[in-house]
């Protein structure tokens, strides 16, 4: 791979990639088609991530389909799939890690203290071997999304990010691999996320600016439902991941929720 | 730096990078004429790395004379040195660091617990500034070198990393910035370390093969001078460093000493 990135830049052609863990959905696909737009050539990367996965989390049952996802791409015109093994990644002896580690210590990584370290490691990895121009990321994981950022400028990659927007099925769910997890009733209480997310929104445009109100009406709604077990619902500054109390400026609004055994993320800017 | 060494690249000529703290001696000068004769254009970076000195050690008194260390290129005939300010590497909000697990944890890690993290991270941020094909480092430093080759093999740099070996003063001290330090006086116990190396490599050239009998031996070389403070002496393992009982292998006798408030290293390989 690293060599064939160097062909190809050495032909004078720029490479965007899109790093995935495969199980490709319409939100994937939107990123190629904007990796597409801006680079010669689009590299998608196809790998289930070891080191951003703890011990009891779902590594083992996250959901694969190579076939179908190379079909996808394929159908994109995306000419270039890599998809390296967790043993050729991670060959024994392997110890080097890469942790930002002050926005790694806010929403997600409370809950799932591996998870940026993991991705700050794997994206360094798939930097150096793909040596991409731009790199192309969903905004459903905005803290992922930033945190990308940040290492790009600490760790002086000569790389631009990308973020696109959250990808969301007709009736208001963001995409996401995960959601194939999900059993028929269990629809229902995953909308929940949309919905409350919606509903801040819709109190924020009536004036309502105190972060502590708007998450007591998303915790309301979402709790209505049976099944779901919040992990967070925070609104916070957009850079540093800091909780606000009073929404004066453009904020995020993120949660995680469990519906069942599946844990689903969201999240929106509220602009007061 | 980045820009002026994408188009170096562009020409099709390849880069041969030298990382130094600076204030530099005939050490770094052996490492300066390696990257000449490996690769087109010879690259010497001089910072002196804040990320890597603990908060009790000599980042402020570390010596420094960049005029001198910039004659002293031009007449190896180096035309790009690279001196990034402190905060040009770590700006406001600076926060991911790169750390090699294991081997940081042995030898001067022990003492010296920011080291490697600092080493490791100012290194990745200079391998993707300057983006060199090739980097020397110097083997007086062995810990490093070696957690410098794992970094590079883990995190999939397309580096090749080059060993040098010590350089040493006619008396056989190690050429070390921190030589400057010393005050006359304490010439004879810094020249300790080389002495008990020497001594080791001949009691193991007499058939020795007790790694506790050989470092027993240099502990009480060492301590026979008043100003010595010995931090570690270590018969270890090439590749991991862990300790060896007994040598029937190549393996790296390793010592630190502080003499007065001057912490000295070195190290040899000793061959059965």
């Amino acid at each position: 791979m690293q060599k064939f990135s160097a062909q190809i830049k050495k032909s004078g052609k720029t490479i965007a990639l899109v790093p995935t863990m495969g199980y490709l959905h319409e939100g994937h696909i939107s990123l190629v088609r904007i990796a597409q737009k801006v680079c010669d050539a689009t590299i998608v990367s196809i790998f289930v991530n070891p080191a951003q996965f703890g011990p009891s989390e779902d590594l083992n049952s996250y959901p694969r389909d190579l076939e179908k996802d190379c079909a996808l791409l394929k159908k994109e015109g995306v000419e270039t799939i890599f998809t390296p093994t967790p043993k050729e990644l991670y060959p024994a002896g392997y110890q080097t890690y890469v942790n930002a580690l002050h926005l790694s210590e806010h929403l997600c990584g409370i809950s799932r203290p591996a998870l940026f370290k993991g991705v700050t490691t794997v994206l360094t990895k798939l930097f150096n071997i793909v040596s991409p121009n731009k790199a192309v990321f969903g905004k459903k994981d905005f803290q992922q999304f930033v945190i990308v950022c940040q290492m790009i400028k600490d760790l002086n990659f000569n790389i631009e990010i990308i973020g696109a927007p959250i990808v969301r099925e007709a009736d208001g769910l963001a995409m996401s691999s995960r959601n194939a997890y999900l059993k028929k009733n269990q629809r229902k209480p995953a909308l929940s996320l949309y919905k409350a997310l919606k509903q801040s929104e819709q109190l924020v445009k009536k004036g309502e600016k105190r972060a502590e109100t708007i998450i007591g009406a998303a915790l309301k709604l979402i709790n209505s439902f049976d099944e779901t077990l919040i992990d967070y619902i925070s609104i916070c500054n957009l850079e540093t991941f800091e909780e606000v109390k009073i929404i004066d400026c453009p904020v995020l609004m993120a949660l995680a929720v469990k519906v069942g055994k599946t844990r689903l993320i969201d999240n929106i800017i509220l602009s007061p």
